[in-house]
C-alpha cells in the first residue's frame, strides 16, 4: 500500500489515502464501505479510533490502523468501487506524517559520503535531530532563507515506525516498521558547521521534503536493496543503493530503541550517499529556482523547487 | 503564578494547577468559579478552549490560557475560596509540559563550564536537541541504564515559550515567553562523546527532570539575575548565576526564531554552569540511589533520585 496525506484542492482538510495507479482512494470512506459489506456497524468515534481520517492520527495509531486500511483497499479493489477514487489533479499531496514525536537522522552512514566529507567511518551510528518545523510535503517549495549561502540536498531512505519500540532486537525490528518513504535532508552547510552540533543547519523551517507516499512493509520486503538517487534541475547528483548503508535498518532500530523509546509515526532518516553539493569541485549549492528531485526504488520520485 | 501539572494520588488524570504556598489550586475549577461570579456562561468546549485542564493543552494554548488562569487565581485569592485548594500530600507533581514539540538545548553557554570541559567559547549559540521521551516530572526517578557508566547532572534555567515566535527581535523576546522552570539536562557522557553529535547521550528515556513548576513572567521580571545550583546527596556541586550566560535569553530567542519557528509549550534549556561530575578530579558520576537536587532562585528546588 502506498499511503498518502492528501487535501482536496478546494479544502483545507488533510486526509489519509492510498495511491491506486494515478488515483487516490480515501481510506476512511473505503473502510466504511467495507464495514457495510460485512454488516458491522461502528460509531463515528469507533471509526476514528480504528482508521482515523487525519494522517497524523492515523500514523500515531500505527500498524493496527494500517491493517484496517489494507482491508479497505482490498475490498475497494475487489469491488472495483472506482467512485471513491479521486484523480491526482483534484488534490495536493502533503507531508505524510506532519508531526512525528521524533525525527531521528543518521549521519555518516554511507562510506563514500563519509569519504567525500573527509570524515571517519563511525564506530557507532551518529544520531542527530530535526524538529517538525522542518517538514514539508512532496509538492511544497523548499524555503531557502537569504542568510544561508550553502543549502545542500541529501536524499535518504526514511523509515516510519508502526509500533512502540523499546529495547527491540534486530531480528524483530521489521515488526516495528509501518513503512518507508523518501526524505530530502536539506542542510545549510554554513549553519551546520558554524558550531560543533549540526542541529541549526538541519532543521530550518520548511526545509525537509518527505514523501511522496509511505510504502508499507508488505510491498518493500527488502529495504536493504533499493536504488537511491537525487537530481538537481534534472542532472543526476547522487546514485547509490541502500545495500551500502554502514548500519542497516534492523541494527539502527536495535541501537536507537535501546536508548530511546520509539513511537508510531516517528521517522528515522537513514543517511545519504555521496554526491552532495558541498563535496563537488567546486562546491555547488542550491539556488532560488532550482528543482531537487529525489527517488528511491519502489517508493517513487519527488521534486521540490527551492524558493528564496 | 507558579503553574504545575498535578495528579491526585488515586487518579491518573493530569491537570493544570498553581501553587499557593503549600497548596495547589485547580485552575479550571477556579476559572469556572470566577466565570459564575461575573455571570458568564461557557460550554464545556469553550472552557476547554480558554483554559484547558490538561497541562499539555494548556501550554500549547500559551499566553491566552495563562491570562485566564491569572484571573482565576486572583478571584480565588480575593474570595479566599480555600475549598478548591488541595494539600501537596494528596497529589503528585508531574512534568509541567509533557510533550513539547521541541526541546532545544544550548551547549557551552557558561564560560566556566566551557573551560572545565576544555572547549572553546562559541561564536554562535550551540544548539542541540532532546526528545520528549527524556522528560520526567519533579518527583520522578531519573532512570540510569546499566550500559552508561558516566551519567552526569546539569542544572539549567529553562524557558517555556508562550506564543508562536518566528524572526523575533531580542527587544521583543519577553513577549513570547510563558515562564521559566528548572531543567536537569542529565547526560550520559560516555554516550554523548562516542560520536561527534551529542544527541544519543542527551535523550535517554526518563532522564531529564523538568519542574517543579513554571513561574510566569510577571513574577520573574529579570531572568538574567538568578542564582542557580545543583547538589548530589546534599553536597553542593554547581553554583552560579544566570547573569553569567554567554548568550542571554532575548538573544537566544532572536537567534533561534530566525532559524526555527517556536511554538507555545516549546522548551529552551539555556545551558549549565561549571561543576559537573565529568570535570571533577577524579570524575564523579551519578550512581544508583544518588539524589540530585537542582534549584534556581525564584523558581524552587527539585530532587530526583537516580535508579538503575
Amino acid at each position: 500500500m502506498k499511503l498518502v496525506n492528501y487535501q482536496l484542492k478546494e479544502l483545507d482538510e488533510s486526509r489519509v489515502g492510498c495511491l491506486i495507479n494515478d488515483q487516490v482512494l480515501d481510506l476512511q470512506d473505503a473502510y466504511k464501505q467495507y464495514l457495510i459489506s460485512v454488516h458491522e456497524e461502528k460509531s463515528v468515534d469507533q471509526l476514528e479510533q480504528e482508521l482515523p481520517s487525519n494522517p497524523q492520527h492515523f500514523f500515531t495509531r500505527g500498524i493496527p490502523a494500517i491493517e484496517k486500511a489494507q482491508k479497505a483497499l482490498n475490498y475497494n479493489l475487489e469491488q472495483e468501487a472506482i467512485e471513491l477514487r479521486m484523480n491526482r489533479e483534484e488534490l495536493r499531496l502533503e507531508t505524510p506524517v506532519p508531526s512525528p514525536s521524533k525525527i531521528i537522522c543518521i549521519g555518516k552512514n554511507y562510506a563514500d559520503h563519509v569519504e567525500e566529507m573527509k570524515g571517519d567511518i563511525p564506530e557507532f551510528p551518529v544520531l542527530f535531530a530535526k524538529y517538525d518545523n522542518a517538514l514539508i510535503g512532496p509538492e511544497a517549495y523548499i524555503e531557502k532563507p537569504a542568510f544561508t549561502k550553502e543549502l545542500d540536498y541529501e536524499v535518504e531512505l526514511a523509515v516510519v515506525i508502526g509500533k512502540e519500540a523499546s529495547k527491540v532486537l534486530k531480528d524483530e525490528a521489521f515488526q516495528y516498521i509501518a513503512g518507508y518513504t523518501i526524505g530530502n535532508d536539506t542542510t545549510a552547510r554554513d549553519l551546520q558547521k558554524r558550531t560543533p552540533q549540526w542541529l541549526q543547519g538541519k532543521t530550518l523551517d520548511r526545509s525537509t521534503p518527505i514523501g511522496p507516499c509511505i510504502v508499507t512493509t508488505d510491498e518493500i520486503t527488502d529495504p536493504a536493496n533499493l536504488q537511491i538517487k537525487s537530481f538537481v534541475n534534472g542532472e543526476e547528483r547522487q546514485s547509490s543503493n541502500t545495500s551500502n548503508l554502514i548500519f542497516d535498518i534492523p541494527f539502527l532500530i536495535q541501537f536507537i530503541s535501546r536508548l530511546i523509546t520509539l513511537k508510531p509515526g516517528d521517522i528515522i532518516m537513514t543517511g545519504t550517499p555521496n554526491g552532495v553539493g558541498f563535496a563537488r569541485n567546486p562546491a555547488q549549492f542550491l539556488q532560488d529556482g532550482d528543482v531537487v528531485g529525489v527517488e528511491v526504488e519502489q517508493i517513487g520520485h519527488m521534486e521540490n523547487k527551492v524558493v528564496e
